[in-house]
């Protein structure tokens, strides 16, 4: 036969089972804590109509998108999961209650350049708050919580939830007449940790042809710091020239105000003047998060306020907020690092059922029954010297294997031994599924390790 | 803005929050029963070189497939998680442990002509085990069992898992000298249910140009039933004259022995030799799982043994066994069925949480206080009446509301609200978090109700 060599396109991550296994554990924890603030799970198609998709039009977007033909139809697929929920929750507004909270963990696709690290299809892990005409601003307050309980629940402490209001920004350019060209100043602004102050001035003077004074007042405000509390004081300072600033300065101070109660504490929090996020779209808060010891990363989980989600497709007005984690590129970068718990157990079972005599009958009850109890089991039968299955056993981290021989099936008992420990006990299956699970919880860990 | 009418794809199922939620149930069962059983989660690319997933080639696999260029890149999107499967285990085979256990629910890519029940982008649940060289039998013992404890996951009792050997199949053609014609008698067999014996004797004859003895023959055997030890009797009958037959029925004999001891009910399990499988590929055990109140549906849940994985990418021979549930599908007949239990919660909050005072601060640390004991929390800040607020409450299925107001704060309490009941308790945190918890525990049931 004619053999093709087997290969995985580049730019597409495809993992061993021991990682993947940590993959998944992050999936769960997202699940999990998005569910824990009353999101919704979403599952909308891979592929939509290309007319939908690019709507918007333009840009990047329509060159690194990947659109086919089928028969008559013009297709695509989806390359955020943004526009898909737009699509939705304009296609279903009658049906769904608002404000309508959905989270998606789903691949995208865009056909970048492939460069290491960069990936072609990858996982995101989006939040939504869509509200039906108007949405409080409680819960833009409440993004920072769930942001907070994610990273937790990672493993990490060393990060910081980076919050800003677009109004701010924009009302600021509005004093000093520069609103016509914000959204080139705010996307210069936004390379500051990437290019330094001296460039952005350079820019800010050649290519948007701010004067000298106004580039220099626009550093001046974006280098205000110091705790939240200093930040919001100095802002305090530009009030009553400008509506919008000080409307963005009134919702600044509202989703700060509540951190405490929302369990976020101070260190892990921050007012940060310079986040504007290029995205024209974000109207409002605008969210960033960085790994404190790894800031050449870039932030790992984004988001903001908008204020028209769905405006190519229907009138009615939905304002909402939302964060996006890029999970793949997240896990890669945590792996290249080495900040994944090389711990965690990553097995794909709890215990290797051996049967040692003729019949596999008993040692097939007892694996069922261990399973019953909650234990993950495999069952292994192949014929094979002992030690051959011990090294099988070994090979995949499997923390115990459990051994019904002879000697054991007349006592109504079963040896299980610690694979890491080597010690073995022989004792009956209900005293086996004891053993085995409060070892594993003794086990368990983050799946972050800061160094 | 010129608008455009939103739509989603023909063929693409997309979910309200109420079903997707069930979805997610399911998905929640397959995951934790296939680990149960020690398979580890696998996720390749849902975009494979065209030539990988194509080696195979030819039939209506290549008419359906999405395929596309991108730069100079031949693509196509995977219709099946087996070839994927092969591809991975061929290009990672010295790094992998055999047997090798996994499981995969992903999506896969068929353009079909589009029908009610029809999906071109659909989920598939496959496990498979494959073997380096060789794989015990009792790998294809345990299949049974592993359906068998998804389905009861699902609430199903009446369903039945329908097992058959190819070898049976190929030998008694061998008897007959009918080896040549083995594979057009099989796929004309496989139609037994859908068209009767009188319509399969007339295609044997004139299709497939057999004689009406052979015709005869063959129907007298494939209607051999009864208990699974009447049928294995019966094929004891045929013995002795063609070693494939007696190895297939030494097979099925070792399948069907330890059911007991799997805990598989003899009414959930039946030797059916008219069982085939279409595809070629299988070489030993098959499965089928039907639905007994349901035969139109036909396999929910389809496999079988294949000596022979990955010829198309390895020299290495790679048997295995394996079982696939098209999940997307069998959710739709469910649902049109009117199968899916209409009482499951499937709210996406246990309670939502109502400031009622000027200051959200309490409210905001109480919501954090319940979700950190386990209960998902909506906090509910929008402007509103109290009524708006509980319709809103309603319409999402939230089983709980949980009021503070200033008599509530000033005693260190809250107001939980039994939506379903009208039930209302002043309670503290602690004890309206076990409340809900205990009201929720009593809640949960199957996703499938039978009738």
């Amino acid at each position: 036969m004619e053999r093709i060599k087997p290969r995985t396109l580049s730019g597409f991550m495809e993992l061993l089972p021991e990682k993947q296994q940590k993959l998944e554990r992050m999936m769960q924890i997202l699940r999990d804590t998005y569910s824990l603030y009353g999101f919704a799970p979403l599952d909308t198609p891979a592929i939509e109509d290309a007319q939908i998709l690019l709507a918007k039009g333009g840009g990047e977007t329509e060159k690194q998108i990947y659109r086919f033909q089928k028969g008559d139809s013009d297709l695509a697929l989806r390359f955020d999961l943004t526009v898909p929920l737009a699509k939705y929750v304009a296609l279903h507004c009658n049906e769904l209650a608002f404000p309508f909270r959905r989270y998606q963990i789903s691949k995208v696709y865009r056909g970048e350049r492939a460069q290491r690290g960069r990936f072609r299809e990858f996982y995101q892990a989006d939040i939504d708050i869509i509200g039906d005409g108007k949405l409080d601003i409680l819960n833009e307050a409440e993004i920072p919580a769930i942001i907070y309980r994610v990273f937790r629940g990672f493993g990490l402490k060393r990060f910081q939830i980076r919050v800003n209001n677009r109004k701010i920004l924009n009302g600021f350019y509005a004093m000093l007449e520069l609103s016509h060209k914000s959204g080139d100043i705010m996307r210069t602004v936004d390379k500051l940790d990437k290019i330094g102050a001296e460039k952005v001035r350079t820019i800010l003077v050649e290519d948007c042809a701010l004067t000298g004074d106004q580039a220099d007042e626009i550093l001046k405000f974006i280098a205000i710091s110091g705790t939240n509390e200093e930040v919001l004081d100095a802002l305090e300072g530009y009030s009553g020239r400008n509506e919008v600033f000080d409307a963005g300065v009134q919702e600044l101070k509202a989703v700060t105000k509540n951190l405490s109660a929302f369990g976020v504490p101070e260190e892990n929090f921050a007012v940060d003047l310079t986040i504007a996020r290029g995205l024209d779209y974000y109207t409002g808060t605008v969210y960033e998060t960085t790994l404190l010891d790894h800031p050449q990363i870039g932030s790992v989980c984004s988001g903001g306020r908008y204020d028209d989600l769905a405006g190519y497709y229907t009138e009615r007005q939905l304002p909402g907020v939302g964060i996006s984690i890029g999970l793949t590129r997240l896990f890669y970068v945590l792996d290249e690092q080495g900040l994944l718990n090389p711990e965690l157990p990553s097995a794909p079972a709890d215990a290797l059922v051996l049967p040692m005599t003729e019949d596999a009958g008993a040692a097939i009850a007892l694996a069922e029954q261990l399973r019953s109890a909650g234990i993950r089991v495999q069952l292994y039968g192949e014929q094979k010297k002992f030690k051959q299955k011990m090294s099988y056993c070994d090979k995949l981290g499997v923390p115990f294997a459990v051994l019904l021989g002879e000697d054991e099936l007349a006592q109504g008992k079963c040896s299980v031994k610690n694979m890491r420990t080597g010690q073995q006990v022989t004792v009956t299956p209900e005293e086996a599924a004891q053993h085995i699970r409060s070892t594993l919880e003794d086990a368990s860990g983050p799946i972050i390790l800061e160094k």
